[in-house]
C-alpha cells in the first residue's frame, strides 16, 4: 500500500490523495506539520530532501516527489491522462503553468492569509500576488466559459491539478464572483464519482 | 515544419530549439521581443493568451505553450524520455521541480542581471532569490555527485530543462565555484550530439 506524505489543508497534498481516492486505491495517509517545521526537520529531509511534502511512498521504500509528477506516475494507463498525444500535452501545459503561474500566487496568498500570521512584510506583498491570483484565474475562466473541462471532453489530471487551490481559493480572499465559468466547473468536478472533499481523512 | 516562438536568450525557448536540433527535426525560429513588451501585445495574445514564449505551432495552426510540456510532446516515443515508469516520473519530479524551486530563482536573477537595469525595489529582492537559488543548486549537486544523469543512465527530458538556466547560472551572478558535479554535468551535456549553445540561431 502506498504511504502519502502531507500536511493537512495542503492543495499540492490533496491532488495526490484525492487521485487515489477516484482511483479507488488504498493508501495510508501520514501527517507532516508544515507549520511546526516538520517537513524542514533532519528526520523528514532524508525521505525527501527538498523538504515538501506531498511524496509518495512505495511499499519497497522507492519515493516520488511533486505533486504533479507523483499524479502522472498513478494515473498512466488511466483516462484521467487523455490517449491523443496533442490532448496529453495540453494537459501537461496546464500542470506546468499551475505550479509556475497559478499555485505560487492562489496558494500562497492563501497559506498567508489561512496559515500564517499577516506580518507587515507579506502585506506589502499582497497586492502584486493578487494581480497575479487574478490573472490566472482569468486564463482558467477563459477556458472554461468555452469547455466543460480543461482538456477535451472529460476530467483529467488539469483538472485535479487546477482543483486543488482554485476550489479555496476564497481563503486566499480572492473573490470568486466575477468567475461564473470557474464556479461550475467547481460543481461538475465534487460531482465526480470519488470525490472527496480536502477536510476529508481516509 | 514546426514554428518556436521564442525570445534572444530565453533558457525556456532554448529547452524547446535545442531540443529540436537534438532530435533533428527542422523548424522555424520566430523573434519575439519580451523587453520591448512583445510578448504582451494583442498580436501575440492572440497567439498564447498567457502572454509568454516558447510557442510551439504546428503546420495546421493548433499551438502548445509550456517550455516543458512542448518538449513531452516532441520527445514522445524517444530516449528522451524513459521507458521505466517510475524513471519517468522521476524525469517529471526534476522538470516540475525546475519550474516550481529552480526558474523562479536561476532564471529571474539571471533577467534583472543580465537583461533589466537593477532598480533598487530588484536589489532588495536578491538576497531571498539568491539563497532559494544556491538552495535549487544544491539539490542538483547532491544528485550529480551520484550519478552522471538527473534520472537513470542517460540524458532526459529533465537535463534539457534544468541544463537551460544552469549553465548560463554565471549571468545571474551566482558563484558556481563549489559545483564540481554540476560544472562536470555541464561538460558533459555540452558534448552530447547534435548539441547547440544558447547563441545558435538556424
Amino acid at each position: 500500500m502506498y504511504r502519502v506524505y502531507d500536511s493537512d489543508g495542503s492543495g499540492n497534498g490533496y491532488k495526490v490523495w484525492l487521485l487515489l481516492n477516484f482511483l479507488r486505491k488504498p493508501y495510508k495517509w501520514v501527517g507532516v506539520d508544515i507549520l511546526a517545521g516538520e517537513t524542514k526537520s533532519p528526520d523528514f529531509l532524508k525521505i525527501n530532501p527538498v523538504g515538501k511534502i506531498p511524496v509518495l511512498e512505495f511499499e519497497d521504500g522507492r519515493r516520488l516527489i511533486e505533486s504533479n509528477a507523483i499524479m502522472t506516475f498513478l494515473a498512466d494507463g488511466t483516462d484521467w491522462i487523455p490517449s491523443d498525444p496533442f490532448q496529453k500535452a495540453q494537459m501537461f501545459s496546464w500542470m506546468f503553468w499551475e505550479q509556475y503561474s497559478h499555485e505560487p500566487n492562489v496558494a500562497v496568498l492563501r497559506f498567508w492569509h489561512h496559515y500564517l500570521e499577516m506580518t507587515p512584510e507579506l502585506k506589502a506583498q499582497v497586492p502584486e500576488k493578487e494581480k497575479k491570483a487574478y490573472a490566472a484565474l482569468d486564463i482558467m475562466e477563459m477556458q472554461l466559459s468555452h469547455t466543460d473541462w480543461l482538456v477535451g471532453d472529460g476530467p483529467t489530471l488539469a483538472d485535479i491539478a487546477l482543483y486543488a487551490y482554485t476550489h479555496v481559493a476564497e481563503e486566499a480572499e480572492l473573490d470568486m464572483s466575477d468567475y461564473p465559468a470557474i464556479r461550475a466547473w467547481i460543481g461538475r468536478f465534487a460531482a465526480l464519482p470519488g470525490y472527496v472533499p480536502i477536510t476529508f481523512r481516509p
